[in-house]
């Protein structure tokens, strides 16, 4: 047995990158995910570390001592050194930073200064810099001299003597130019550089709408500070998109697939409590009407389809504004004009649906008073989620509460009370 | 007001790029999506319908002749070119490709032989290819005489005589290195090539899990038929995290968020029907029951709490498994155990919500059996969407029926239908 694991261990250091160690323990139980990470070489555990989700890493990380922890980050970059220090203890940040030189716990509380979510949580200080008058030669001489680039360097960056940002000097550029040109002559100057304090999800729609590869990030003076790549911007656009679909489930982002029982147990209780709180909200409304529906128990059985036609309707508002919102689609200049769409929509719709729930609740029970009943609830409903699902998120955002986590849940809760008060209301006017 | 369109105009053409006049074209509500498309410049048409989102695109095209759509895509690249081209009706390709020449011709279907979804369709055929043999010096030399390179190129691409993937070389390296050694001695060989077959998830996997900037395609007999850059790979990887919200709420990946009314009110009334379904299936089973609900009108209260209670864990689970499989975390080998987990956290989450709910009924309605009739409902109805939310995803996409579409729907019936039965089933024991 121990034969085969140190077989896997060879595999394991051997043949895979840190990345695809990161997924294999991602992909595996508890069990053999501890195991895996034993066999992993104590070089390589750095850079796995920086590959996996947070929600696992910071189980592993709790197990190392601050020495450990201290030797681990030496070699990291600005920014995983960030996203690993942010997920620690003030306390432990405090013992591994004691136990470091005078530079490096310079280096280490500079990059901490800058909160994880923003352009200087993402960016990296390992620039190549040049001046403006230099030329072009002198620059391929002066890389020449280096026995390796840093990774994702595409550009160059062109400051002035006092470090401010002037332009971004391409690698394709320098081969392709007249060596006696200046740096001047051929940098780019119409690339504008990240302010420090931009959310990360902003810096995203900047790489993706101009397709960069590397950009400058400034500090308010016009100061460089450094740069932001590409592979960090797709993690944070794979965070984001998926951001709104674990948090519409009451998720988190960041949820470790294969968390053990307990633990998924405690988050899960907390989001079927708020639920079920809802839940009750919905039951009592329906208690307000138990006289009637003793009267006419076919309301009883035909109560939950338009209270899930509501649901169902404002989710899919409620989604597709989230979803605008976040790609920045929505401002309150087109607030107004979505709201008439999604009025006139499910206007529309909710007359086609109530029309068919009435013709079958009319046939079922033999009664044509409850099918117009149930029609007239329905459009209610409907008009209602739809324009619930449009402003709802709208406010929630302007109040700093997530949507994506809080829409849902005030969402149906709305959908249940307006249908089941629609549709039991009018039948108690009806019957009574 | 023509003075001030005129403004527009100028703002529209001069000051903005391709990629924010199509942001600012999905922004916009019909009406004044059409009258800023018309303000657009001829020739930034082209540029402009690549980076805008399929929906809107597809409306912009169908006003195209046949002449007009073969001048537009003259100059695009070829992936891009695939992109458009993929959307237009058979009909059209086919006027389009009568008014091209020869070589342009065959050009276009080439690139139409790869499904928009795989490495094919993603890549472009605009490749700097050099040979192992010649030495660093002779690269840089042969670069000079470009005036640009293709956009993201990181590398350059080292082949045999035959045109076989051999290699990359990195332009960083090129910088760096002995102009006297040859690309063999520098060049990198522990890259994957990408086979044109795979599918554009799979690429995008690739890209994220090796932070590539470029990545070379090659035909099965290792032939280098073109390489796939980052920036068509961000699209892929927001397509894809999109993909699985807005699926889940019925609507289109590339749903246009200011789609006019009648669009937007034909799409849903297709999922509101496909729901009003599966409400009636739920009606029908508390049909089955009205007996025992005219005796003890507090199951109708209560039952809701069961069936929503169902729902929202099943969705908690479903989503888990949905991103699981969306990253390739789920496979045979540990689906046992993410069952079993599902099934002991459910059934712990049960008995606690079950022994709140049963005291809150029992309380509310002053009989201790319908306390103990709902506190076993809801924990049969937890575990069961527990196992549907884990399994119904894994069986659907066996079937190729997507998980994110379906799931929802068929999960909310069962939790639906097992809730309503399990409490209004026990309840007819019980009272009957």
């Amino acid at each position: 047995d121990s034969g085969a694991l140190k077989q896997v261990a060879r595999i394991l250091n051997g043949g895979l990158s840190p990345s695809d160690i990161a997924h294999l323990l991602e992909s595996s139980p508890p069990r053999q995910r501890s195991l895996l990470w034993n066999l992993v070489d104590k070089q390589l555990e750095g850079e796995v570390l920086q590959y996996l989700n947070e929600d696992i890493r910071g189980d592993f990380l709790s197990k190392f001592s601050a020495q450990e922890l201290a030797d681990l980050i030496e070699d990291f970059e600005s920014d995983d050194l960030a996203d690993l220090l942010q997920q620690l203890p003030d306390t432990v940040i405090q013992e591994v930073l004691n136990t470091m030189d005078e530079q490096d716990r310079q280096r280490v509380e500079e990059v901490l200064s800058y909160p994880e979510d923003t352009a200087g949580g993402l960016m990296n200080t390992d620039t190549i810099t040049v001046r403006p008058d230099i030329s072009i030669d002198v620059v391929l001489r002066y890389l020449r001299r280096h026995r390796t680039l840093p990774p994702m360097t595409d550009s160059l960056i062109v400051v002035s003597r006092r470090d401010e940002f002037i332009g971004m000097l391409p690698v394709t550029s320098l081969l392709v130019s007249n060596p006696a040109a200046t740096v001047r002559e051929v940098m780019d100057t119409d690339i504008e550089p990240i302010p420090v304090t931009l959310s990360d999800t902003k810096v995203a729609i900047l790489f993706e709408r101009y397709d960069l590869i590397s950009a400058p990030v400034v500090a308010e003076n016009g100061k460089l500070l450094g740069r932001i790549t590409i592979d960090d911007v797709v993690d944070v656009i794979r965070e984001d998109a998926d951001h709104s679909l674990m948090r519409m489930a009451g998720l988190d982002d960041d949820e470790d697939t294969f968390a053990p029982v307990w633990k998924t147990s405690r988050r899960r209780a907390v989001w079927l409590g708020i639920n079920l709180m809802t839940a009750f909200i919905a039951s009592g409304v329906i208690g307000l009407f138990e006289e009637t529906i003793t009267k006419v128990v076919a309301l009883a059985v035909l109560m939950p389809i338009v209270a899930s036609m509501g649901g169902i309707a404002g989710s899919q508002t409620l989604t597709l504004v989230i979803r605008g919102m976040a790609v920045g689609q929505i401002s309150s200049a087109n607030v107004g004009w979505l709201l008439n769409r999604e009025f006139l929509v499910s206007a529309m719709n909710g007359v086609l649906w109530a029309l068919v729930v009435a013709g079958a609740a009319t046939l079922w029970f033999k009664d044509i008073m409850l099918g117009a009943i149930i029609a007239a609830a329905l459009v209610i409903n409907l008009v209602a989620a739809a324009l619930v699902g449009t402003v709802l998120p709208l406010f929630l955002r302007s109040r700093n509460i997530d949507p994506a986590l809080a829409g849902g849940v005030i969402l149906t809760t709305v959908t249940d009370v307006v249908g089941f008060v629609s549709f039991l209301g009018l039948a108690t006017l009806f019957y009574a």
